[in-house]
């Protein structure tokens, strides 16, 4: 079984993101990294190349130089998959001349900065009948899939609320002072796109709670707050969702929760039973029952479902973390590639990110229409 | 110091509040139970009293001849202070002829049916200067208090969130049958009044977010769920919460969040810092700050506030509970009836006990409007 | 049914274990503190009688006219039951002539200052048949009854292993100084007995173990510190004790762990299943099984056991305290001297106060022989 | 910079071990696995090269020839340091042989099965001045490795008391059936040594109280358990541990302990302060004080040392995990092999392996000497 060829853009030098993905694709030895341009520098490209061990003969001066050279290449030799860990706005137009271009793409979230450009997306996406992941990385916690498959499997019966959180605090310290605000590229619309907080962090949450409860949200009512008139980006929201009349939920998103880290809550109940779990502590889910002691359900045990165990490397007790969430995506996607047999939503699909990209424009309109229900069918 | 001399209305055989005001009002030898109606039935009446060691003179048949008894007696010997521990429709009646006759009251919640009889009994305290407690038994606990006294000290600067959660899964076994839900008392309109859950354990968490911010909620967006047609009471709901058109916050409250038992949250975020609080854990306070480790706040510990330390009898690592909360309400109506020197918020008063109606009033009118913003100002 | 008259002995002006003893013997109903010696000063003894609702008349000089003023009332009159909550050393002639004088007794731990005086006090309760209850209060918990409970039934299997922790840091900010620690009267030999630290919490372990698991300790091997020279009692010390040749544990003490409050925390080990349980956190009881989630037992469910039931007055996610625990306790003494029906282990008995003596005594001896082995039979 | 040399002994197939050493050394691009021998199958050794993406050419037929052909090469060729992932009988021999061939070795704990050959392997070390890691994996976690540093910074005075716990419950399921149990390898003397609980685990939790306190223990005292007659391996054991005279502690491993997965818990108490920590929730360290709330510290944070800094990746609220830990003892080794400035304690050494074999022996002949002292001095 020979490695994956895969290709990646951006993640140069000491990108965070950069490490998360190198790591990730490396954890389960289905990938190599066989060129790419890390770094729009061409001097650092090559240095960076060199730093993590990968061919300088495929690490190219830019994008374009990229596909160009890449589509020469007989399709044994070809990278199969690429993955865009560029700034936000680069992540349409690469992953569009990648799709045109017959190649697999993983994109960071914010798939793109607009509806419209996700839709084009999915359509190219149909139409070259590729595989695209977008990295929606907390759907990898083995935990997070036990949820999914339980829930699917009737567990906790009809699901009838849903209550999810992503609080962090990291704009408190620079949102106070004028001058300090007005230099944070995340409240730049020019740079962050119509929305902060809603566009970083609540779609995560969006995303979470349509793929655990395997249902899509109906209509959207929100209230954002920017704090202060001069910014213009919401920095905090609280957004009540419907699947229908009677399965309702709220999502709520806070950039100014002062003291918050990186704080994912997640709560799903049904007729049957509950399930809990912080992101901060992923390897502890909390299954509730009516009138029954509540179960710590913990990776690495024999009682966990297969799709948990799959995406486990060590037995109960050795806690594994994000970067093995990361992992746990793309092993998804190499069973994608390699026509493997897969679980239920090992990666985050393209689908995935065109709804991401609609719950953001939704909930911007619903909360500039004065908080009214907006709806998310039809689109 | 003689002790003040109580009276109690309901409460008699295995009442569970009965038991919870018992317990508290004797917790700092500050109380004596002289007198009341415990059972509408004279015989279990009579029978109960003499089980908890109550003179049976002042036993009374019903609460018409307890008022009329005791206002024949002279001030030193008549009871001070009634509790109203009946079925909610009689709290307003009881009330009203209570601070007629120059009672002062321990009123359980909800205080009234409605927010017209909370207004008028307000006139009548303010008429007859009495005092008037509302027991929100949450915000006796040490913790709440030391988090209120803390935020009015500027310890987390100003408060720019808040998110206060009120979760329990009581109603899920009996929801989903037709028949079973039918026999619910809560869900009848004509025991329960116009809401189940926001009625019920709403009204807590608002309370607790004004009582904590010392600040008021300007206006309301509720979305409710009823889950049936039948139902015609919520039995949950999301409450978006307006403090200022840059302070805001949600609210939520459920009976059907499956497996919960009595789970009340507190997060109150503020420029400077935050707290966040649980009500089944109550000697866990936790303070968090910018790039700080976050801390955590118990009882009984000579940093604590003054105010932390006077609502706890033992040193730290003792826990205390809700027995112990609800005695701190006592006291602190007890300083008030002999006119010691009390802290800010040493029991609910009546103005809370109204806001509390105003707040169901405006949630389920919200609602009904379809999801839109109600003011709560100017009534 | 008349409530139990109730005499006490110490406890007065701001005593917090008078305060917990005032409050768990009035929790449910049963006691009605008649008379006592609150204070060596009359003038303070009346004056706290007062404060506290007692009738003066049966309120006493001392400790000698108590015993001789009660024992001339007719017997449906005369004090049934007295608590002792004075100092230590006064425990053992207190009880003595109290049980000579066919009282019943409640008293504080540690029962006496020597076994000898335990085995005295033993004899002579056998002798008059009294009921004696020895207040280790945190077998009032009915979380702790719970596990009894289950562990009697076989839940958890044979049991092979115990792990048991009592640690405080109280004494580590007094005793780094020469001159400080000299003013601690917990160090001082002659107000503190044989031992500091084993003495005072290592005994509440001790018996948790042996209440826990229905089973004797045969032996001991103790290290003991006592940090500086010039202190003569233990500080610290760890306790390995044996029941069989292959069920052994461990008990650990501590009054040196830095920043500790009243960390009590219980593990028990069998061959079908575990619990784990922390006095600070003491609605929560962990139930572990080989490859099974762990489950999360919580007071006032359905699920709990009778006994647990029992000992919860309100419903689930309603947090009961130490205070509750103690009131448990005077429940359990209440249901003997009525002779009603009890659960095992409602409260902790001469024999387990007798066996707290015996174990300070044998701990004591092994560390000073060497850390070797002493037995614990054939007492 | 060029990577790394890395050669590996075992850990082919589905080798658990073999993942977590292959991840960890990809984790910082500071290695690339050059050759080895995965597997004693010489067509599994190839297929699992090729698997993981490893040139065959330096796939050897077995170590020997691994040796003989790896010293052939030019030095700027040759394989820098050697992981030995293989079976423990085995580490001795093969470590052995490699520095008495010039390489710098990796090697699995434990190190050898003697304190004898360890002791040999320290000579051959300082001999050839090579670097040796043993991979005592916990201290590779950013919050232990705060700990230590803050320690050795004073932070919390003088430590005066040591706590710790190494729980597992695996061997429960299969010690209680005598046929069972026979086949275990782990309780066979031929294969697992002298020790089984103490060997495996109490180590473990040994090197990282000498690893956190910066004191090497003086004595230990051992009470271990067999649980049946006929199993000659510990697979409980409680040691009593003394660093001096005042200074002590106590360690406590288990297998039997029902339901635990792989609980290492450490406690250290000093005279200003305290530090607790747990391996199954390794990013929430306590910092604890006296009359001060406690503190939680948690990687990625600002205020963390710089040494926790240098071993997390991604900013605080994004868990990572124990591949991580292994990940930062990986890059310590690098660090040392290109003489880079690092960090005190990034990775264990050969001493820390001879320390931990001494351990074994003393404990199981405390034991074995009916629990007596055993001094660890003057080896």
């Amino acid at each position: 079984m020979s490695k994956i060829r895969l290709g990646v853009l951006g993640g140069g030098g000491d990108s965070l993101i950069g490490v998360l993905h190198r790591v990730a694709s490396n954890m389960y030895d289905r990938y190599e990294i066989t060129g790419g341009v890390f770094n729009p520098n061409y001097e650092e490209n090559i240095k960076f190349a060199k730093h993590i061990g990968v061919n300088t003969d495929r690490v190219y001066v830019d994008f374009d130089t990229f596909i160009e050279e890449e589509i020469k290449k007989p399709e044994g030799e070809r990278i199969e998959v690429v993955s865009i860990l560029t700034p936000n706005f680069l992540h349409f137009p690469m992953a569009k001349k990648l799709l045109e271009n017959g190649f697999n793409v993983i994109c960071e979230k914010p798939m793109t900065t607009s509806y419209a450009e996700a839709k084009e997306l999915e359509t190219l996406q149909k139409k070259h009948n590729a595989i695209f992941a977008v990295t929606y990385t907390y759907t990898g916690y083995p935990m997070v899939r036990h949820m999914k498959h339980m829930i699917a499997e009737g567990e906790i019966g009809a699901v009838q609320k849903v209550d999810i959180q992503y609080y962090q605090g990291w704009i408190n310290p620079v949102i106070h002072d004028p001058e300090v605000r007005k230099t944070v590229w995340r409240l730049d619309p020019k740079k962050a796109g119509i929305s902060s907080c809603i566009g970083d962090i609540g779609t995560h949450a969006f995303q979470m709670v349509e793929y655990l409860t395997g249902q899509e949200v109906k209509s959207v009512l929100a209230d954002l707050n920017n704090l202060y008139e001069d910014n213009t980006l919401d920095i905090d929201g609280t957004i009540l969702v419907r699947f229908s009349d009677t399965f309702k939920g709220v999502l709520r998103a806070s950039q100014i929760a002062t003291g918050e880290e990186n704080n994912l809550t997640v709560a799903i109940y049904g007729t049957k039973g509950a399930y809990k779990w912080e992101q901060e502590n992923p390897n502890f889910l909390y299954h509730l029952k009516d009138d029954e002691p509540r179960r710590v359900i913990k990776p690495g045990n024999a009682y966990v479902s297969d799709v948990a165990a799959d995406g486990t490397k060590l037995p109960g007790g050795h806690p594994e973390g994000i970067f093995d969430a990361m992992g746990n995506i793309y092993k998804g996607v190499a069973k994608a590639l390699r026509g493997e047999t897969a679980f239920k939503g090992e990666f985050p699909t393209m689908h995935e990110g065109v709804r991401g990209m609609l719950f953001i424009e939704k909930v911007v309109e619903s909360h500039k229409n004065g908080n009214i229900w907006q709806s998310m069918e039809n689109e």
